[in-house]
């Protein structure tokens, strides 16, 4: 698993190649098998491969992106510019399917349920060698009429999934002892690894 | 791994026998290298195994619970019924390990970053071969002061991972035609495996 997780990055420039859709498949039913509030299941995926689809999916998302950067926070518009990240979004057509995520409003955590699905996905889709990136728009109102979605449902991310054009940079991570404690914040988690071998060897005598 | 999302269930009744830390290390590994917006990395995690720490986790959890069963909905009643759920949390003491993982609140979309990074986790925990369950009480401010955890971060989920007391059954899902669709809500995803195959064999003509 770790292989897949420090190779899979974020991918925001496709080949617009095709992609067995069976792959895709099989990455939603990885997600569908996530833990869910209550085992409510919130999750409906809308898979889009019409061309013409995506491009009304990308006229919708670069109106509100265009006012979204405008308003972002300093530090954010310096990561937008670092990355190269603008309010334009050609993975919405570039990529030669979008995986619509939604979620069911009110289920008992129904957002953080969605989500861990998602990673599900994520790890499904690097282990099949494809490409990624999660993207929510800053608005999503409109997903639901142009796909017909019920308005109990409202869209979480939009997926798209391909095979990158260029092999990604490796990604930046804090450091493993700057985010994970022994017992107390701010504890080496050595500390855990200590007490783990004791009782470990206590155990077992 | 779609065998690990098939076989891994949500766990409630644990062997108290100590686990090799180092799983649970690695398990975190695959969870921070999560994406995240912007790269904001929102995630921290407690590894909790002292015996003293998981009775006070436990006495505050057990707490809000007894509030929070008593004001469910009837649904909600009836399936903590069904599958024994009480407001007794057990499994906070018998787990040999307890994770708590925090959220920096604030940071963009970092509920979804975390559940996300969780999503991650839980299939590494399984690939190593730990039962876990995720439980987030419906209270979670008295974890800061417990742990020493700064206020701009909150707890957004305790796992605990251990083995399992017994094998638990399998776990019931929707049928995947009733949660993904083609292109518009209600449409077969086989449609779209269609239209891909069509795709793919002109572009290959």
């Amino acid at each position: 698993m770790l292989d897949f997780a420090r190779r899979r990055v974020s991918v925001r420039d496709f080949l617009s190649n095709p992609i067995d859709l069976r792959d895709v498949l099989y990455a939603i039913d990885v997600a569908r098998n996530a833990p869910s509030g209550a085992n409510r299941q919130p999750w409906r995926f809308v898979i889009v491969v019409d061309g013409d689809l995506k491009v009304k999916i990308r006229m919708y998302c670069e109106e509100v992106e265009r006012g979204f950067h405008s308003r972002a926070p300093e530090w954010m518009k310096k990561w937008f510019r670092e990355k190269g990240i603008t309010w334009r979004k050609e993975f919405l057509t570039q990529a030669p399917v979008l995986i619509m995520v939604f979620g069911k409003i009110g289920e008992p955590y129904w957002v953080q349920s969605v989500w861990l699905a998602i990673g599900y996905m994520l790890l499904a889709l690097e282990e099949k060698g494809l490409a990624s990136l999660t993207y929510t728009p800053s608005k999503v109102e409109w997903a639901n009429e142009l796909l017909g979605v019920p308005k109990e449902y409202a869209l979480q991310a939009i997926i798209p999934v391909g095979k990158a054009k260029e092999t990604p940079k490796a990604k930046e991570r804090l450091r493993l002892e700057d985010t994970v404690y022994c017992n107390r914040w701010g504890q080496n988690y050595a500390a855990c690894l200590d007490q783990s071998a004791s009782r470990c060897c206590a155990g077992s005598r």
